[in-house]
């Protein structure tokens, strides 16, 4: 990290003029291992399952849109297909349960811990296959019709906020349905009473087979020293439940947009990390961290690819930067 | 903007999930007139000129550096270079007035009326070679050392801020740095006496070579309904000029980002525009705009891309949306 902010420094632009691109060009460098880090195969990793909550009418969707959803993946047609081909990243959707819901957690955990290690375990493993096949940068993404709510129920357990400022309102919702929602939360939190410090037992009572997922990409990229970019608020309950587990994976994640939905930005709070994007995006499949990708990608072209004050002949500063 | 906007709504995820990007490709089918906008050819153009006002010390860089930088324009080199070839753009360079400065605004006129009329045209004459020759979307870019001093004497004169609030600090810049600079606009709003309703007055009195190049490519672009992506603050003060002698032309135009330099944000609420990033930049030479022109593409992509819910045979929402 050093070597890459003496490099930004000799770079043909005021010191710090390209802000958070020299920051996170430099905390790649750290992640990496390498002064001058290169981005090759990117790779954007769709976990999807199903929730048994869904039962509860807590999306206006109905269940069988997952797995509608996951052939419109498999077919190139979705949000995620396009913006990941506009950045150049591949997309793997890892079936984590489509078809076999966790249970109700309204009504009792989701599933047991040890289906939840394995769920992390499964995470891992896809984020050493893809290493292995070239991946230098992951981003993780997400399928599942009630999603929000667990991931809700996995935000309030682990901070302790209560759910109504961890329950997304969606678009046109009435105080009704809201209200509704957040009463299934409180519900699935009282009669699971997850433990707020053992984050396992969290994510088995009320989270999901994709948030298990991606807390175990992160976990499995961090391990191998390969950044990875977290996209949306189901998103950040996988990587608050990751970065509890191994609190070192934390510097090695991105926080990608912040989502329409409001307990994405307690998540960030948690993570003392600051989005890259604001572009009231709350579409999830790893749509923001897309995005965000190309920028982590740009900011490692900066280090590599742009002259230095000697190389051009340009002078340097005589004093403190006032100004271009 | 209507079909737009209605197929917008038919696409594979819950109506205005992806926020931003739909509100940019509905803004983009109206500018162009096309209910599905495609990207070709993207031009930065940067304008690059010298500043009298440079000899006043309010720059921490020699004036020599303006056209060295363009030599590392040129070669390839600079921040712009690298982030243009990230997301596909050509970058032209147009010298405005390398080594030919204008005149110092502390103690007179940058330059005539009739040679600020020139400097617009010539802007719009590039924005109709680029659009000639394929440009679909063209972005502003900046060099002139000395050039953020002229710009926040533009946008106070226009807005009637105090120059403080317009007036950037720089890195790491002294109390007395800081108050020379301020004191320079200060009397350069003295000396010339600005009409604040005429902003061919405000550019020649106090403006730039290049801010009315960038005036003019926002005019030239708007005119032939091409978007027009606009940078950092010296564009910012461009675009102001622009908007205030044809306001129409402001729908043209997408503020690419917030810089640091704190009269940015004065610009985007008189226009009431939102930038799309905030990263904490300050380079100028089109280097935000570069990032914000693949966002840009990212919505239009979007919007012919993805597959309807008929097309892939995805049910749709029984109701208003509550949540994915």
């Amino acid at each position: 990290m050093a070597a890459a902010r003496a490099r930004q420094d000799t770079l043909t632009k005021p010191q710090g003029a390209l802000g958070r691109l020299e920051e996170i060009s430099i905390r790649l460098a750290g992640i990496t291992g390498q002064a001058v880090p290169r981005i090759g195969r990117k790779v954007v990793v769709v976990f999807a399952a199903d929730h048994g909550v869904a039962a509860e009418g807590v999306s206006a969707y109905p269940a069988e849109v997952t797995p509608q959803m996951v052939a419109n993946f498999a077919a190139g047609g979705a949000a995620i297909n396009v913006l990941a081909r506009h950045v150049g990243a591949d997309v793997r959707v890892v079936d984590m349960g489509v078809g076999k819901p966790t249970a109700n957690i309204a009504r009792g955990p989701a599933m047991g811990r040890e289906e939840a290690i394995a769920a992390i375990e499964r995470g891992i493993e896809v984020a050493r296959e893809e290493i292995a096949a070239g991946a230098t940068m992951l981003a993780t993404g997400d399928m599942g019709i009630g999603n929000t709510t667990a991931s809700s129920a996995v935000v309030a357990a682990l901070t302790g906020h209560p759910v109504p400022q961890v329950t997304g309102r969606g678009t046109g919702v009435t105080d009704e349905q809201f209200a509704h929602k957040v009463g299934i939360i409180e519900r699935a939190l009282d009669v699971n009473k997850p433990n707020p410090e053992d984050a396992l037992d969290v994510l088995a009572k009320v989270g999901g087979f994709e948030i298990a997922g991606i807390a175990g990409l992160i976990l499995g990229g961090a391990q191998r020293r390969v950044p990875v970019v977290v996209d949306g608020f189901i998103s950040g309950a996988g990587q608050l439940v990751a970065c509890r587990l191994c609190p070192a994976a934390t510097e090695y994640t991105f926080a990608a947009h912040r989502s329409v939905e409001i307990g994405h930005a307690i998540v960030h709070n948690q993570l003392g990390q600051l989005p890259l994007l604001s572009l009231d995006m709350r579409l999830g499949e790893g749509t923001g961290a897309a995005l965000a990708m190309s920028i982590l990608e740009a900011s490692t072209k900066i280090l590599a690819e742009m002259a230095t004050f000697a190389d051009a002949g340009v002078s340097e500063a005589s004093e403190p930067t006032i100004a271009q």
